[in-house]
């Protein structure tokens, strides 16, 4: 499968052990935060990212864009170390991404199937509390703090909302089963993968 | 099947299509703007319904709706009679039901999925133009001006807001294809049903 499924999600949707229940019934990786951090830390893919930019000639975009780099906050400098590493893993094939603006950062990129999932408060409260083990005095307010954070780092990073429907293709109420939203996102990716061909 | 679909979509995306397909595919009833005034114009079910309402006790909300009805515009009596025979069809079973905030009027409908099926732009003005035949000057805000409608109406009979995800069970972008939007809303369905069980 070459086919990249990206996932979004909102706090307590369950929308991360769906991208990894995919990954298994698709037998593809699965990247999230910590894999894509690990591989920046590990690779130095930081310093080499930079460091190749340098070579490019002087009329590329991306040359001032990682030039520029020099000058960026932590938060941007790791925003596109991490940024190369997701284009990379993604150019080895198909894969699950969970968060970290895949979607946005894949755009251009070929096979790619766009996955939103998101849930009513009171199931994501549910989950919130029984399955994550968060303990909070207002878990509404917690939840929507979440989403919030979420919703700033994508909205920060990218020139669209977060959560809008119009920058998925797929947007999956987990209320339908978290079984069935694997279901669902098998599907398309499977439609998606012949389409390509 | 009892699991009743409803299909909201914005213009030129092929959504209405795609419930006519669904409603082949799992061989239940196709219900659309046309069919439900048929219902309402043949059956008299205004009349009917208001009628009715009029026998009920008068500590029921309903009949206070309805007896109200009666200094209601024109457009409220349609939407309201629209209402009742929505429910009427779907207290028969499963079918595929297309616009008319069908979501919400079924809203406390025991086995439901609801639907929104919306597209690029681009793929909706070629929609348009290829097969609806629609000529216009400025095609964008033809299309534009026609989910405008769509969304007034629907905004101004229900408490939510159109294409908002959170009022869906599932929202396709169709530009997947018209025959894998089919297959996503028979997966959901026939999980639904099989929950419901």
């Amino acid at each position: 499968m070459k086919t990249v499924i990206t996932i979004g999600r909102e706090y307590g949707s369950g929308g991360r052990l769906v991208a990894k229940k995919l990954s298994e019934a698709l037998d593809i990786p699965f990247y999230d935060k910590e894999v894509i951090q690990g591989v920046v830390k590990k690779t130095g893919f930081a310093e080499n990212f930079v460091r190749d930019a340098e070579r490019r000639p002087t009329n590329s975009f991306i040359y001032d864009l990682y030039f520029s780099a020099q000058s960026l906050s932590t938060q941007d400098q790791v925003f596109i170390a991490q940024s190369g590493v997701i284009k990379d893993l993604a150019s080895k094939g198909g894969c699950v991404i969970v968060g970290r603006c895949a979607d946005y950062i894949l755009r251009e990129h070929k096979d790619l199937l766009r996955v939103f999932i998101y849930a009513p408060m009171e199931e994501r409260i549910r989950r919130s509390v029984e399955e994550y083990g968060d303990k909070e005095s207002n878990m509404e307010a917690f939840v929507a703090r979440k989403d919030k954070q979420r919703a700033s780092y994508y909205n920060y990073f990218t020139s669209v909302r977060w959560g809008d429907r119009k920058s998925y293709d797929l947007c999956i109420n987990s209320a339908l089963g978290l079984d069935t939203a694997v279901e669902l996102i098998r599907t398309a990716a499977l439609a998606r993968e012949g389409q390509s061909k």
